[in-house]
């Protein structure tokens, strides 16, 4: 992204991380603000260049996202981090801007069942919530920076609709960079995506918006995640969200996570020959900064536990930059 | 495969099963044969039409595969089953062929340390054994329908020594080849194969031995399994193992499973559109098979917690024939 503070140029692939916000709003406790920023200083330590640091909502609906303005000025000074938060709507925007993030991202679902229940809002005036906020940056020269993007929920299917319309899916990505968002993802929330559909839609989402195309959000429910991610990637896709030891888990699967684990991809990527800039050593040692805020929590992911191969070499030859 | 009793046309891919082998051989416990004759039998009801129902090696080495010749008497009545099982050399074929199994498997390690420390042979004497056992096979009119398939071990890397040579993993294939063996698969014993390795190495595979190149046996050490599957079906593989429930675990990795996942594959194969004529209901159902055989055993996988999607249909559009 041109106006991002972060130079990517060395780096092939952005992973970023949303383990303390989608992660966290998963577990009922909540982790001391303290520790926030330490596993988030920890990660960036570790080479992450973008952080979903929390989400500016209601703190009767997500008391764990409490303190975002705070985490948000926290992380701030970290170099070269683009500080992500996510705003539901406009009142989060103000808030999140003004607490002086970098980058929004707002969820916009495809189905209409899943948008009445997640944010009350039809996805119509969910768009209509993001022209507002692309409205509001361009007031004030000191937000002009900031980027906003916009993330198709349901994107792959809904637990309460089935099927969500690709079509739908590609009309409402054409909205969303009509209302002035920087680029649209797309969200498989629900854990319903298969690669060959993943490769479809992102394929035909780049036809529909070109470099507006964002990153792909996936979750791990039926063990599909790194197995989207292959695909996703086949189809061009260079920005992938995760989190780190797929923290919070998924209500819908015992066992499994609901994001994608940040340490099982950066393997996947590096391993293929794709630079992430993570240092792995450093990335699986930030664990424990999460088990530091919330002891006994479970942690998820393989290659924390199974450990790199014998003679594993990064995508870049030497260590990650 | 000609020579397989299984008739095939009307599946895209053939998922076949080694848990009764690769899985059992990874447990302590030993299965009692009656249970697993009844799980080799649900299996088969879910649609599984090639099983790898043990193994012919030292009974002193390996306790649990003492009753494979019973398996193999008691799974051969089964209507449409490939009834496969692993040998390591002429004498486990020979007991196998005495068996009545219609199809054998033979690894043979491409990293030497692996090959000597597994079956204390070279990579050319594992060929030799190759070797001799289509000869046997040759020898005897009723012995001529049996398949013979080698497996290429290590073929991705070798926890012993590291990477392993792609160029020596293709001749090694070629050699097989010459001795007989009716398909070669690759298989990521040790969990170290990445998605463009995989579709680069069974590329040259398929460019190397044509028709004759066989399967994937994938494992999922680091979280990459189902993301091995897209890439080699990418390259044109369709033929993959795997293990229901993910049996057995993984030694290296807590929490991991060795094998890939049967009912996660399958899951991932149909939602692709990929038939594989595998009920997943039933499928999952023989789950409770395994438990009944081997009481509190750990079962791996994330469909059979988290469920099919709403909506869910079969890549032939209605069941599974």
């Amino acid at each position: 992204m041109s106006n991002s503070k972060t130079a990517k140029a060395d780096i092939d692939v952005l992973v970023s991380e949303v383990g303390p916000r989608d992660g966290l709003q998963s577990v009922k406790r909540t982790m001391p603000t303290t520790a926030k920023l330490d596993w988030i200083a920890a990660l960036a330590d570790a080479g992450l260049r973008e952080i979903e640091v929390g989400s500016f909502v209601s703190p009767k609906l997500l008391p764990q996202m409490a303190d975002c303005a705070d985490v948000v000025a926290g992380a701030r000074p970290i170099d070269g981090l683009t500080v992500l938060a996510l705003v539901p709507n406009l009142k989060g925007a103000e808030r999140a801007f003004a607490a002086g993030v970098d980058k929004v991202t707002m969820p916009v679902s495809a189905s209409r069942a899943h948008s009445k229940s997640n944010i009350n809002m039809t996805p119509e005036q969910a768009v209509e919530q993001v022209a507002a906020v692309c409205r509001l940056r361009a007031e004030r020269p000191d937000y002009r920076h900031i980027e906003v993007e916009a993330g198709v929920a349901t994107a792959f299917g809904c637990t309460m609709e089935g099927a969500v319309s690709e079509d739908w899916v590609m009309q409402l990505a054409g909205m969303l960079v009509k209302a002035g968002a920087d680029s649209v993802c797309l969200s498989d929330t629900t854990g319903y995506a298969n690669p060959a559909q993943i490769k479809r839609m992102f394929k035909r989402l780049h036809a529909e918006i070109g470099d507006k195309c964002g990153g792909a959000h996936l979750h791990n429910t039926r063990g599909q995640g790194l197995a989207n991610v292959v695909a996703a990637l086949d189809a061009g896709v260079m920005t992938f969200d995760s989190s780190q030891g797929g923290l919070g888990g998924c209500p819908y699967a015992p066992g499994a996570t609901g994001n994608i684990v940040t340490e099982d991809l950066v393997f996947l990527l590096e391993s293929m020959g794709l630079r992430t800039g993570i240092d792995l050593d450093k990335l699986i040692g930030a664990r424990s900064k999460v088990l530091a805020g919330l002891p006994g929590e479970t942690l998820y992911g393989n290659v924390a536990d199974a450990g790199l191969p014998k003679g594993f070499q990064y995508a870049s030859g030497g260590r990650p930059a």
